[in-house]
């Protein structure tokens, strides 16, 4: 370790000398302790690359060298106060500084900064408390490192899980807040994360500490003792259970922003609904996903299908139980007969419908009934429930997953190629047939063009739906990482000219879509900098993120390239 | 009309001279045409106070002196361009600027500005299109002068209905914009309004426009003519299906807010379910209040209660079916014995709660059974269905409030006492007999002692309850005008010192409620200070709305004191 403190980082931050650099770093270790500060200053420390020993430093998905989306070092705070004194050192040092909760946004650029050499600010590290469980209210309160693993297994060891349930993406390892405030998806009636936060406590870029909704109202019903930090006062009993507050409703830009440091956040939890009943019904042909979507609206509509069901294509299936080479030795993207011959081995259907029943059992019976006539009109349909059949693993994690048990059996999709990465391109698209189709084609043609595999399934939403594609790549093949790259670049393109746009990406990603969102001459974006301007004047928290730059950065100078030719 | 022309207002924003008022004037009658400006002048203009033909200009139910809050001039522009032009003339002559939508937010302090002597923007008088009702999409966008009387009846006239329901707050006539933005509530399963909006057209307080959301993503295949406006081109296709868009969210900062303008808005309507049942259980006792909300809770958090019921006060009912003269002589407030005589004669309980139950006739039952089953450990209540019975008017009311017909019948307690005028006290609650019955009993005694009726309902959201106390006075008498006034103050204060905040408020309490809000040194406060300043630099947009006071305002110079003396 003494080596580090000597050595300089492997990216410095930009504008920084070495020497500059290292007073900030001393300055961290007075703040952190040695413990809680490492500096990068050897490739080796971008070794690790897997989901259940994540990165803290660089993406381990990368689609661009390796050594571009990296921390400088990682400072691991150890309370709220630590959080505010290095948002303080950060503005002093004109410090670019990425916090994150667990790392494993996976996809979407892992741990890894915008800004090459940004200090990242690990803060699951050491604050990952469960706060609170109420029953009463079903709701939890959490730390940014407590992950939807841990929450369910609080419930199940405190024997709660038949009161209460979690609701979880297809993989658990990652933060409730990190998921929450990147407006991630899971598949119960609970699904949109972003909806069912309730209040938060926000550390600002000035680090200065807000808690929004009724958190900013003190609650002397709940005594404690003298001489707290706010941040260790108890938070209003009403703060998880009525978001707005008075006045306006802040919560909003500190998701997919760079406006705070979210330090904790209360999350609204399913009580038990009493029964439930996971279902997969499969879809034989290609085409039945314009059918299925025009039957699928309607009943979501009308909350026939309460959850966040979702129609997963066969490759995604199949990439779950096996990588490529165990269904064929072909490099070049799977034909339609091929396809058929998996979904065949599989006893799949091109697409498949994975979705679950919730309530006592005679509600239950009217829900599937109608379900299941709503699907009888297309032809070759059938209805598989988990209990009858250990045929489709899938269906056995899914009849997990929307009950809210985190899994990490879906991890296994990235291995559909040797040393597999991925990358999500996530549209959002009406929930019709017709929008579909035409989004599942367009992706497809691409798809082929590139020579990658399709790879998707559309999450239903209320009255839209995420259409989730797993581009999978091979990272240690930089021809096939370029592949990938000019397909995201060319799809975000193609979708843009279609009208279609993405919820959520990656960070070499993030200045093409933003430039997408262009009504009135991009006037969200200039809405979002004035705001990011008057609050981090600095423009030291998470520059770049999500196309917002602050004014001492020029966005066109920060711009990624696409790849260099294909 | 000359004479206005020359006439200066009654009441000058402040730090204007008649001249450069009349300048402002020259100059908005140049944008907007004579017919839409109209000067304030007369104490005669102040004439408007029924519901049915709203002031545009001062709070008709008005808890300090009637010419406290009044604009100078009604402006009413025509289109987006002119709200646009109009910001911009407001900066320049640094006039403050009140919007509304139609000025039915009585009890809240109607379409009077916070500063005196801004200009009111009557946005609803010439901008009241609806302009999409999407039936697949179950979702309407409509501009701001669009009532919910006006949405129903055009799905009624369109044939519509049996597919689509609005949701309505107790009364009509209010604007979906405004209701939604100041996070107003009704009672069918959509009943939350903020949370049901989705995606809005906003004018910032440059005269800047955005679109929110979706709504940032132009749509190719929606072709228009060249030539028009942003505000004129077609919306995206998920503009009103998706809320969060990318990147940061920024609606939220728009409601309870003086940061923008809302020009369009979109509504999710909610599917027709299918069948519907509404009913009333009441409650004989007035601690019965304490065993109901502990019963609620759990169904509620359930969704065995699917909407946004209310547990009324027997008062509440009362003053709905005749006025306080009609049932007593007396002046001073009603004693148990009496409000059980009250309960007796409308064969009613101490409390009355009422709901509904939604889906095909197999779930109706279910969950009326677990309901009915639950409620029967409150000894004496009972349970009435509105077919049953013409002996309930107010049931007959809420079956169709419930359902999302919008009526006019709730006025009536308004008219509790003579020449009756209201303000709401609204703090949220826990839904917990405890909370109930504290939060009640410290209200009942303050209305006690204050002299007034306690009239009041729990309106039941997810996981709390907003508290509704209509204090009702005589509007011409100073002494009862003063009492009313004591009495929130008063309220405000005692809820605070027992952690509960208010989640909307008038136009006279709005300093004190966000003083209440004070974590950490009223950081949040500061916070949308921040923001104000920033978007809003010469401090023109609804400058002191709920206690966010641009820097060119002195928020202490402008608190409004409380009543002389009691
Ligand atoms: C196989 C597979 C399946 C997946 N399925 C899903 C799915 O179903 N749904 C889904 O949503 N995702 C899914 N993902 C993507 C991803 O794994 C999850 O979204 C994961 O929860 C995100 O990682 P994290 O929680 O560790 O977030 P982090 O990496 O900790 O955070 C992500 C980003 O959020 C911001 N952030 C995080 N914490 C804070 C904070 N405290 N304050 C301010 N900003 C903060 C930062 O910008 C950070 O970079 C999947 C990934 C894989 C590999
Ligand atoms: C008997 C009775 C019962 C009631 N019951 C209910 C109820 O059940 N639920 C409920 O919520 N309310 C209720 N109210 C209160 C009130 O009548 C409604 O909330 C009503 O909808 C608000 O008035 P409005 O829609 O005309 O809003 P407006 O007066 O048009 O707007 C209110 C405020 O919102 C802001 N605003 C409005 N439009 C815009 C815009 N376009 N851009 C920016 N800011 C804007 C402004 O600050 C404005 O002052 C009741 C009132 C009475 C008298």
């Amino acid at each position: 370790k003494g080596s580090q403190h000597s050595g300089g980082p492997l990216t410095l931050p930009p504008g920084f000398t070495s020497e500059v650099y290292d007073e900030f770093i001393a300055a961290a270790r007075q703040i952190l302790g040695e413990q809680n500060v490492t500096v990068i200053t050897d490739v080796a420390q971008l070794s690790l690359e897997h989901y259940t020993d994540p990165s803290k430093v660089h993406d381990m998905h990368n689609v661009v060298e390796k050594t571009y989306f990296v921390a400088s070092a990682v400072l691991c705070p150890r309370d709220v106060k630590d959080v505010q004194d290095i948002m303080k050192l950060c503005n002093q040092f004109e410090m670019p500084v990425w916090p994150f909760s667990i790392g494993r946004n996976t996809g979407y650029g892992g741990a890894a900064p915008r800004v090459p050499g940004s200090v990242a600010l690990d803060l699951g590290k050491n604050m990952n408390k469960i706060l609170e469980v109420n029953v009463e209210g079903a709701f939890a309160l959490v730390e940014p490192g407590v992950t939807f693993f841990d929450l369910h297994e609080y419930l199940v060891k405190n024997n709660l899980r038949d009161q209460l349930w979690i609701d979880v993406p297809d993989i658990g390892g990652g933060s409730i807040i990190g998921n929450a405030v990147e407006r991630g998806v899971g598949y119960t009636p609970y699904g949109d994360h972003w909806m069912m936060h309730c209040g938060m406590e926000v550390v600002l870029p000035s680090g200065e500490l807000i808690r929004t909704g009724m958190g900013a109202l003190p609650d002397p019903s709940r005594p404690h003792p003298d001489g707290l930090r706010p941040d260790q006062v108890p938070g209003n009993r009403a703060w998880q259970l009525f978001n707005y507050g008075f006045g306006p409703y802040n919560d909003g830009i500190f998701s997919q922003s760079n406006l705070g440091i979210v330090t904790k956040m209360g999350i609204w939890l399913m009580p038990n609904p009493g029964g439930y009943q996971a279902y997969l019904i499969t879809l034989p042909r290609d085409e039945d996903l314009h059918t299925a979507l025009d039957i699928i609206r309607p009943l979501r509509l009308q909350m026939v299908l309460q959850n966040v069901p979702t129609l997963r294509h066969i490759l995604l299936d199949a990439a779950v139980s096996g990588n490529k080479k165990s269904y064929t030795q072909k490099d070049e993207p799977l034909d339609d007969e091929e396809l058929d011959a998996i979904a065949k081995k599989l006893k799949l259907g091109r697409w498949n419908f994975y979705g679950a029943v919730y309530g006592p059992e005679p509600v239950r019976k009217v829900l599937w009934s109608v379900i299941k006539e709503a699907f009888s009109k297309i032809e070759g349909a059938q209805f598989i429930l988990p209990e009858e059949t250990k045929d489709h693993p899938v269906l056995q994690t899914r009849s997990g997953t929307l009950q809210g048990i985190p899994s990490l059996d879906e991890l296994a999709w990235v291995n559909w190629l040797p040393n597999g990465a991925h990358l999500f391109f996530s549209p959002i698209a009406k929930i019709t047939g017709d929008d579909g189709m035409l989004q599942y084609s367009m992706t497809k043609k691409r798809c082929k063009e590139a020579g990658v595999d399709f790879i998707g399934t559309f999450t239903i939403g209320m009255r839209e739906m995420h259409h989730i594609v797993c581009i999978v790549f091979d990272r240690y093949n930089k021809e096939k990482r370029d592949r990938a790259h000019w397909l995201i670049r060319t799809l975000i393109q193609d979708a843009a000219e279609h009208g279609w746009g993405e919820y959520r990406t990656h960070l070499a990603l993030m200045d093409q879509i933003a430039d997408t969102y262009s009504f009135n001459d991009n006037a969200q974006r200039k809405l979002n900098e004035t705001m990011k301007n008057a609050l981090d004047p600095k423009g030291i928290l998470a520059p770049g993120k999500n196309g917002v730059w602050p004014s001492n950065y020029d966005r066109e100078a920060w711009r990624i390239p696409g790849p260099d030719s294909l």
